[in-house]
């Protein structure tokens, strides 16, 4: 975690491999994605909540309700990339955020999401109180 | 292609394989904006465009310099999904388009798109003369 | 469906797209794997199974249990393949099969693949008593 | 690295994200594959080589001749798995090589693979020297 301007966020490293890349010998637009996921997934852990034991013991699910990301410059085979998670603001049955991949300084891409809470027939659900009262530390 | 209140549109019909699927039990979210390059990908080649021949004899990458996406309903394994593209706007280097995700009549997700032409090294170039001028039958 | 030699042979078609390929400029090596997927699960809709409906109704999964992929040549972006499913041996809780996968006239990748049928605690179950007697026309 | 009966192995950790996983709850059978390659890619950088600057500067490209695989036991969402990569042969184009996938003390998949060397053009071409040297380390 980093703390700059007076804001948390959440950092979590990924290595580029063959299987995250394409034909234009750079890494295809939604392995990008991916990354962010694992950055939310590490950024949930964080917090003590695994999607799970969400999913075995509450059967919640936490979807991607909306997402958009802007990719600023290509990243290579075996870049190590750092996805920067912030700006977290809890709803009532998810939360949103921002989350930056970079390359060192550069910022590669930049990607807003909305996660939605659903019980197993998808219907939206509360966003767990623990999560709710938690992510706070990552809101500014 | 349908033609539907004066707008002309380019359709392709995609299947859910596991491959496409999460512990969710659902079609994984960037699976989506996969269905939506391949029916990109199709409507370029309606155009007797493809992107290997693109790379081979002229040097350009068509690249996603953004996308959005909004995920109103879920897919599932066997779904077949129909992938709807229009409102193609041609730009310097580049286009726009919209596209939605069906199965049967409902819309299970709806997805903007920002494509740049790049060269060998990533730089922008002229979209190509021949997709400029025959993209227009999918604008409206 | 072929029969050349009296063998009966089940083909399906795949279309190489961006997200099939990588970094090496070609399709990437679990990309064919997921194609002969694709062919197994549309030959067992051929026979009128579906996984989902096995899956909701039987509470039965497919699995794969061994898989061995001879990589003979190269496929590229834009590249149409066909997938010939045969040879198919049904088990008393799975089946064998081989398959080929082709571009033209070139056989591209060779893979054999065990499958088992699991419950949803991952416990082999009988294979069902009709794939077992229809996947025969498959057989030689 | 371990060494147990004398014999020298690459260790690499993976955890399973959504990514990973299909409709059937567990990790899809091509996922266990990628998180093999991604630790045959960490083994080589062990050594001092990557896959960028093999392609760059020596025109070499790593691809997969064989591979097969035995799926001994499910992972799920969240496990953390464990790539053990041994008993590599060097060969005058390429490498031999075994690598088992566990959960802690379980061994899900078993996998043997046989890797080439080829040039832009897919020709074989020899296995660079520094690397038939230096994976003899991981030989027993």
């Amino acid at each position: 975690m980093t703390n700059s301007n007076n804001k948390l966020s959440h950092n979590f490293s990924v290595r580029v491999y063959f299987e995250d890349t394409d034909a234009g010998g750079v890494v295809y637009h939604t392995s990008f994605l991916r990354f962010a996921e694992r950055a939310r997934t590490e950024l949930l852990r964080s917090l003590g909540i695994s999607h799970q034991s969400l999913e075995d013991k509450e059967g919640i699910i936490i979807a991607v309700r909306s997402c958009n990301a802007e990719y600023l410059k290509p990243a290579r085979l075996d870049d190590m990339l750092e996805i920067t998670s912030g700006n977290i603001i809890p709803e009532a049955t998810g939360l949103k955020l921002s989350q930056t991949i970079r390359r060192g300084e550069e910022i590669l891409v930049s990607v807003g999401v909305r996660l939605v809470c659903v019980n197993k027939k998808g219907r939206p659900v509360r966003l767990p109180l623990r999560i709710h009262e938690n992510v706070g530390i990552f809101q500014n």
